[in-house]
């Protein structure tokens, strides 16, 4: 029986992955009464006479909703909010079974922009923060940004930070394999989506010595008219010299490409334009921009995917459990630059320096020392930066 | 230690009472492959294919969303969707305890009718039932009315139907112990709120002889220009005659007393000018209209509260999680009256004939049997009125 078929069984045999369960036992009228009318009524006046009591007395302060509108689902694309069920289900567990985090799917009947914004705001005092998911670019950065704003519990679109922290992670480790500085090395990044975007932010926070993104039509560069607002904004703070040309012109004298984008538009050629001892982060999913053996081949010194059947999986899953673990233990505001970064770093230190090698430069997703690792780093950065309430 | 104290306490040391727990194991790389990527693609395909495959794969066909804004709540009033949270939870594990539903509170950053309709409908593609909760009238009539015009999954204002549907289960069993008929009985209710209207409406299906509906200002009737659309609905539905007057003067002659209102509104001497062997439901909480040792020394035979600590207890938890686990199992668009009033019928049928007593007509809410018995109703009438999926 292949994936596939197992997974549907496993799916319609348990009739889906969460369920709701109870903390507290309600056997006997004294429970009901502790639990329910009449006794439940004085946490209520509690939370009444101040807000903030809401954390003490009821489970939102650990609630998650995992908001989709079912718009960029895994590699399916827009296949509505049913359909995208099972994916925020799954996220739900992740979030459960990595971080004890208690994360509830809300799928959106909805592709509008002010719609979801406005919704989510609606629901958000039952939930501890908001986790975006397979929403497609560009609505998503605005969706973020306005409930950034709007909201004052953390919310993050997954598919934005939490690759672009493991991505990080990985190169951070991978230039101490290959023995480079940052602020010494070209990055090139193919894919100006959620991922690519926000890849491109957080490595410019790192000061590399420069970035070229690129999308499907060649090297973004500011100016160009027909990006749209976070284009332009990206563009702005990469491609210091205006370049234009296609992706194979941008990778010659790279030092590190970074695809989230489609399979197979790297050739071993364009692998081998870039500069010495290459590192490759080829994530497109199931099929890589380049598949791991061919970049290895053509010269590249480290190479990662987003596939667990080859090393360095850059994998999500090292990154959203841990990043909330700590946003929600401090009762953070928000889950900021300096919170992401940390969790970046956070996650290249499970691996000893000592350890390091081309193909160990990403810690595996059940390394048990990860989430705890995360949830540190980030609780202190949130701490540092003022966002912590508690 | 008070029951309020307790309470407190149970609430602060597990932090709220619900969560959500994973129904699969995430233990290696190939639970991780099935429950998530690559995987799930294929249940999301399914459903992408076939919307209707969300119930056979996903966890949707037994969610239901306790929906609230927090401006009824219990006899604390408009506290506000965070201060609800405890009432929302609190329902949610007895959804769960009695009836396995995983229900989920959602409280709302609103009190505007549309914005709440349209949130619900937005989250709806996560959840097989909306279970209103909590919210005030006469805002709670349109809301419910809109969403169950405007969704195919079942929509259920609890405040209303449930209080209803154990009421008219206290009525069926009691009109036996008196040994009256419904056609002959004269009805009044104090309290035209979300209760007293469905409360009305229920009856009136069961064709009584008349229905009083009094609120604070005296007996509702058709035409006052103070109704608004859902006091003068229930109006024209009641006082066949038009009757004007007050509470004391609706009583006169009743043979039933049903009050969703104030502590304390009804006297002896009221009790004293009904009907003999008259039947008292005084549900307002947690004081009564009359408590029910008195209305028994005015004379009434047969007495209900709201209160545990004397018999007859009118508890919605004896209505729904029946009707959800019903409506849920068979996947029905609606809940209609049929299905209503199928599960008053079974609640009431819980206790024996034989064993009928005036002070035993409604039964305990911790009797097993009931939850199976409502919900085998439920579906028996979903089927009958065709609102069944399966």
């Amino acid at each position: 029986m292949d994936l596939n078929e197992k997974s549907l069984i496993l799916h319609e045999e348990k009739v889906g992955k969460i369920q709701v369960a109870s903390k507290v036992a309600v056997e006997n009228r004294e429970d009901l009464s502790l639990a329910y009318t009449p006794g439940v009524a004085e946490p209520c006046r509690k939370i009444n006479q101040n807000k903030e009591d809401v954390y003490k007395y009821t489970a939102k302060g650990n609630l998650v909703a995992v908001v989709s509108d079912g718009t960029a689902v895994l590699g399916l694309g827009d296949i509505g909010p049913e359909a995208a069920m099972p994916v925020m289900e799954g996220k739900a567990i992740l979030f459960k079974e990595f971080a004890n985090v208690d994360a509830f799917p809300i799928c959106l009947d909805t592709k509008d922009v002010d719609e979801i914004v406005k919704t989510v705001k609606m629901i958000s005092p039952t939930f501890g923060g908001i986790n975006l998911e397979d929403i497609s670019a560009p609505r998503c950065f605005e969706i973020e940004e306005r409930l950034k704003k709007e909201l004052d519990i953390p919310v993050f679109h997954d598919d934005q930070h939490g690759t672009a922290i493991v991505t990080v992670a990985g190169i951070i480790n991978a230039l101490k394999v290959v023995n480079k500085k940052i602020e010494d090395v070209s990055i090139v990044i193919n894919g100006a989506g959620a991922a690519g975007v926000a890849i491109a932010k957080m490595l410019k926070r790192m000061a590399p010595k420069d970035i070229l993104l690129c999308d499907s039509k060649g090297i973004v560069y500011a100016g160009n008219p027909t990006n749209n607002e976070y284009k332009e904004e990206a563009a702005e703070i990469t491609n210091k010299d205006k370049k234009k040309g296609t992706l194979k012109d941008a990778m010659v004298e790279a030092d590190i490409f970074i695809g989230v984008s489609a399979p197979e538009v790297v050739t071993e050629d364009m692998v081998k334009s870039m500069k010495k001892d290459a590192i490759i982060f080829a994530m497109a999913n199931p099929i890589p921009e380049i598949m791991p053996d061919l970049a290895l081949k053509a010269g590249a010194k480290v190479v990662g995917s987003g596939r667990s059947d080859f090393p360095n999986q850059v994998n999500n899953l090292l990154a959203f459990p841990g990043i909330f673990r700590g946003a929600l233990d401090v009762r953070a505001k928000e889950i900021n630059e300096e919170m992401k970064l940390a969790a970046a770093y956070a996650i290249a230190s499970i691996i000893e320096e000592d350890q390091l090698k081309p193909d160990y430069v990403i810690p595996p997703v059940f390394d048990k020392k990860v989430v705890d690792r995360v949830a540190a780093a980030v609780i202190k950065a949130a701490r540092d930066t003022g966002v912590a309430s508690v």
